[in-house]
């Protein structure tokens, strides 16, 4: 199975999964996580703007050839809401994920339970930590329970 | 057109839009926007939760009965975040819409420009005032600018 | 919105709910309830069969054309587990409700819900009574909740 | 080609049909068949509930993870009905299947026919035994009949 | 529902159908009736050609434009094979209802069994006579059996 | 039936086309065909833009949502190519129609012939007068020849 | 690519492509030729029906399984009329080629020319000789014309 | 992923792209690039045709089994537009690309932009030189930006 990891950039999480989930026969694949190059990649590569918005909205466009590839192209969405920042690309992306009918795993705080309502109730799996996703992933491949 | 109106609820945005382009050959949708009836809908009809992560649940999933109808058969979509709030239902409304290639406009406030880029650059349209909204519809079904 | 009533067809629940969404912009569907006419309609139309097995299949391919087109023309698909029989033909449609994406209501009372556990799980709303349909098609079309 | 067996759980069906097929090109998956873990598996990885109903809706969504994989990239749907219990979830998988299009198979006994009528009429094949499905799979493989 | 009525064209079979069922609420398309302004539609409009095969290739894009709207927009496509000719556009017809999941009705005389059986078996009824397929329309619409 | 007129906008033709077609059951859509409206509505309606490549971006978006609405929506898409100018946005008007499986009729003078061939090569009928279009419109609505 | 060859099974034109074309990158698929094991495959491994109606039904729904295999998976379909019988299959396979948008390459003497018109006016090309789809495919892999 | 090199066919910009980009894992299809050969491949291999228009019929669509193919397989579809030509070609395939929800780059100098607008607005990069798609397509698969 194809997994995108989706959302929060700035803790090791999709390391987590990565390696707990490493025996099993399933390929990963995450958005640009360098936050910087992530920002400035449009202007680096087609020129500076003088416009926030514009010098936003070039990186953006570049990114989503990337996110909107992993996520067509997953069997499994996991999409992670940090403690801080707005993370509306993150909801952004589930959305999508739902759309396309793609089994989707949130995972966030309790703290985010009544925010995130809508996009859990749309969800396969609600989790808290990348432990869980690893346990969801080997029960998904192997039908093992976490002993 | 049909369009269907998404996002904040604690202003009168929805009504503006509708009054200003009550001329044109457009009919609109939007999800409930009786934030109590919103949240306990689902209890209400199908038995208490103790627990509020159900609770929530129950009422999400009967809200996307409604939500869901109104963005599959949109040909627009306006997503509005307000000044306020997570609003990540806003946000995993617009990834549902872009998904389904349905025509984005998003509204919002210059603050919220940077972390909102994801979203705006899958917009066709982003504006800040209901107004422009009204302009856009008019031009869309009239191919008349505002005067 | 179009709804299709799904299941089963020994009770008039399908009068209930029509009755109680009457003042409602919806439309219903639903399958062919005679009985009779429904195991037989293949044989009477298009020649008798002696072998059971062929008798059965002209008639669920004759009645699958009307049951298709509700289901596939719906927003909403009800289906009802009733007290008795085995009622594959209800789970059935289920299946296709969810895989075409429709929004899913299921009916059954609490003695089935361990063994309904899959079709619940991919269901808007699970509810027990005709009542409970009429109050979400009231709520999904106005936002009113029952007083 | 890929070929899901979906349905009855608790005889060795699917490894008599692995095992006979064991020449050909094709591959196959299954859901999870150890009972007591596809039962648990919801509170087991993300907390328990003392609800049964929730109990269940978290794991029969965990292993729509799974199920739905394997219908959905199957070529080939196999779904057998057992002697017992009411095998909802495998007439919904095979209500799914139909609805998207696989070619369907469906394995039961003769008691069972006119109850599953509906579900025979969307079938390409109906067979009493795993005998019967390898010698499909070898016949779609590789053009021979049974000796 | 609508209805394509697919096929043969010397015979008056399209119209006691459409006589059969007019008190339904049903309507129904037909390709061009008129043989010889079928033949030579595209010519006539867009300029003679030397090449009889491409004087049939514009009539028969020509033709296209019509009979894909009626096939791409029914619920049930009737197909029938008269008891000359090769139409082998008929077959075609068949083969593009099946690929779009239309309900696909077949009318033929029993000579033509053996050479239509893979089109039959993509249909949800085979039947020989224009009364037939108005005993089916009536009973999909009503429920009501030929009395 | 429902058509859209898409190309050139410096004529008219569109006025000629739904004249000579005016006693026909098909309804029409165009783009804006106001040059000096279709090129600043997206700085009118959200600003100005120093860069003339962001002020044609925002006007391109604005008229997206006219145009592939009524590609989307059309069972007949009508692509002229006039003598002069680069006329890109019509060869992508017809791209989209045709990867979309509409109905493509494309109209230009003998002198584009060679230059147009991939578009023509997806096209179901290639004229050079809008008095060809009516005829052909007639044709597939009424299945009568010009006189 | 992926090529399924479609159609007449009387001759070797099938093994004449793939000879021909064996240094090209491309698979290929195709029907069950032997004329008897197709005919017979679905009572051999079913069991017998009595009525030569359901003893075809059953084998041409077993043969359905590898035959749309066949097309869904193929780049490219190729159909083949021979001079005798009625080939109703091979142009059932061209109309489901043609809806699901496979490059479709018909191959058939001048003789069938006006019988086959809306069946070639769907084509990509028209052949006569199994040397000239080998020059095609070459071409299509290649970009080499003949020398 | 895969990526389709769309349009000018006169200067190397291809074999800059596919040797700038050869560490990365991506493989890349194009159009024949043989001006001579893709112009007379369908009378080459099908016959000669007196009439220009037939001529060039028949060739594009021989090239269109590649170039669909191209398109419809691809992540990302890049189309140049050069200095001279009309390249409406190069047009409809960004028209296709844009209605599959390809991944869309467009490549071209800043003389054609006010002409290019609504292809570029359908883009998620607009780009002067293959360098800069080298650099693209660099980052999108590694994250990492240019030095």
């Amino acid at each position: 199975m194809k997994v995108y990891l989706s959302g929060e950039i700035h803790t090791d999480w999709r390391d987590e999964i990565i390696a707990g989930a490493g025996s099993l026969d399933m390929t990963f694949e995450a958005p640009v996580t360098d936050h910087a190059a992530s920002d400035d990649c449009g202007v680096a590569i087609m020129g500076a703007e003088p416009n926030k918005f514009w010098h936003d909205h070039k990186g953006s466009k570049l990114n989503a050839i990337r996110t909107r590839h992993g996520i067509e192209n997953a069997d499994i969405v996991v999409v992670r809401f940090g403690e801080v920042y707005k993370q509306w690309n993150a909801a952004f992306d589930a959305g999508m994920a739902a759309a396309l009918g793609k089994s989707l795993i949130v995972m966030h705080g309790a703290d985010h339970q009544h925010a995130l309502k809508e996009v859990d109730a749309a969800a396969l799996a609600v989790v808290e930590t990348p432990q869980q996703v690893v346990q969801i992933l080997e029960y998904v491949a192997s039908g093992k329970l976490p002993s």
